[in-house]
């Protein structure tokens, strides 16, 4: 199967170490960071790649773009992970419709393209007859679309529920177990690398949002955006609201919702007993699905990091792979 | 899709309730209880199979038997879910064999067969082209094999670990959140239907052994039998071992554990952390599954019921469906 990868920041430098040190039977024909591209049909070298990245910044020549990479190379895959920009999807956005356009597979651990135009680009995709998987999107390792798309086959989803932002898991557990205040452990976060210097998407809730969305349209067709969500962040919260819920053997974390009928999208933080499967620990992320025969499953994994997201997006190529590509 | 269902009952009944129910596009052609069995080509009656088999206690005719409808029966698969003979695994592996040399599919709820014959029956599917599938033989309607095999692709399984046995679960919670003894537990929780009343298989560790079995020949391909497995049950524990832990802020929990090198497949009671994800409430399982590239992946949901079970049944032929009969 042969592979381009958009993206050289840690996600696509995890995929393309996945492929090289798990020895998968993945080439990278291209591969693209902001200011440079590399393309090669026989294989890039990725060992070389990731030593010049490493050296000079950019992972190619600056002659070369990811628009490049994308119209003219040779691909089954378009493996889009550059960062999410969450109003506009782009660069990323164009380079998915034009992979699409071209019959190519696309497998993205991009928020903001899914988010803003899921309806299109599935149907984009159905019309070409190939793939369009963006599993690294939510939940990071864990596998939440696998799990719904074949895992629960035959049951109806009546809602789901879950902690989508380890960061702001981090910050609540924090608080909770050590009584720091809110600027206390958000310091604390961002020492550890679990927060980034403007916190506002994750502490406001909007990236726990923007995950809603993209489940309400993968899963009941919602068609929803950013507006359609209820968003309360954590950074009003004070260490008395934590010590109060500690009162009734509860604890507070931030909960994003979605039922279907009548339609609630919502991220907000909520009271929960201390002993419930969502009061997990850390960074952690997890996600409880209501469904119809099964009950109630929850699954639990890390929410981000380069090899943890890798996994996800290896996930996806592995489901393509089997499917599509015979004979890798 | 046509199938042929052995055993009639609380999850053989699951099965059919939620065929008809959901109007589900398979096609009920044969069905048998131990003493008698029906067979229509055209499809059996749900309905008035449900309500014989509540007045007679029989789904068909005495004069017919599993064997006529494994082996006479037009089916593309055969859904064995009669109770677990952990012994022998008869019946259901003489049906099992026989539907697999028929070249049929076949899923199964039954654990005796998987535990004591893994190996020979994955082989016999694989060379006849079929499908062998016992998602719900592990964990009931926890998608604990789907994720294996698909969301967690490309990942290597380095070890797993889980509470296995919702009946040992529901006593260990009671008994650390109640300060019941032992006895008082279980007797609670055979009035409530979650013990048998011989319930050696479950609080001596065996069923969740049986379940360790499993896992390990699937994942690692092991041939390990109950015997390779250390198994400690609960009926040992006292109420003090369970206060005890709560002082260090710990609980008790019956964790089986399997390990691929160096080899280690272990039930046992453990102290673990209140705030693990594996301490959960009352009759549920859960597994967590330590992967090279995701990490650790836990797993949380309802180990038993009718239509728990029934789920992952359905899970089973939903995936054979989609890749084998086309059309339905």
């Amino acid at each position: 199967m042969r592979i381009a990868l958009l993206g050289c920041g840690s996600v696509g430098r995890g995929v393309a170490t996945v492929i090289l040190e798990k020895g998968l039977d993945i080439t990278i024909t291209g591969m693209a960071d902001s200011k440079s591209a590399v393309m090669d049909p026989d294989g890039i070298d990725i060992r070389a790649m990731l030593a010049k990245k490493r050296d000079t910044g950019l992972c190619g020549d600056r002659g070369l773009t990811a628009a490049d990479v994308v119209n003219q190379g040779g691909y089954d895959v378009l493996v889009e992970v550059t960062p999410t920009n969450a109003l506009t999807g782009e660069p990323a956005l164009e380079h998915i419709r034009a992979a699409l356009k071209r019959g190519r597979h696309v497998v993205t651990s991009n928020k903001g393209p899914v988010a803003l135009a899921f309806s299109e680009l599935r149907d984009m995709a159905q019309a070409a007859g190939v793939e369009f998987r963006y599993e690294a999107t939510v939940g990071g390792a864990i596998p939440i679309l696998h799990t719904l798309e074949h895992g629960l086959g035959g049951n109806t989803v009546k809602g789901l529920y879950g902690v989508l932002n380890g960061t702001c898991n981090y910050i609540l557990t924090r608080m909770s177990e050590e009584g720091l205040t809110y600027d206390q452990a958000l310091s604390e976060a961002r020492e550890l690398g679990y927060a980034e210097a403007d916190p506002t998407y994750d502490v406001k809730g909007i990236d726990a949002a923007i995950k809603l969305v993209i489940l309400a349209d993968t899963i009941w067709g919602m068609q929803a955006t950013l507006d359609d969500v209820e968003v309360t962040g954590i950074d009003m919260l004070t260490a008395d609201a934590l010590r109060l819920a500690a009162t009734q053997d509860c604890t507070i974390r931030l909960i994003g919702e979605v039922v279907p009928e009548p339609k609630i999208l919502r991220v907000a933080p909520r009271m929960i007993p201390t002993n419930h499967p969502l009061v997990i620990e850390g960074t952690l992320n997890a996600v409880t699905l209501k469904t119809d025969m099964a009950g109630e499953i929850t699954l639990i994994g890390k929410g981000a990091g380069s090899i943890e997201t890798a996994s996800a997006i290896i996930g996806d190529l592995t489901y393509i792979a089997e499917r599509y590509v015979k004979g890798t």
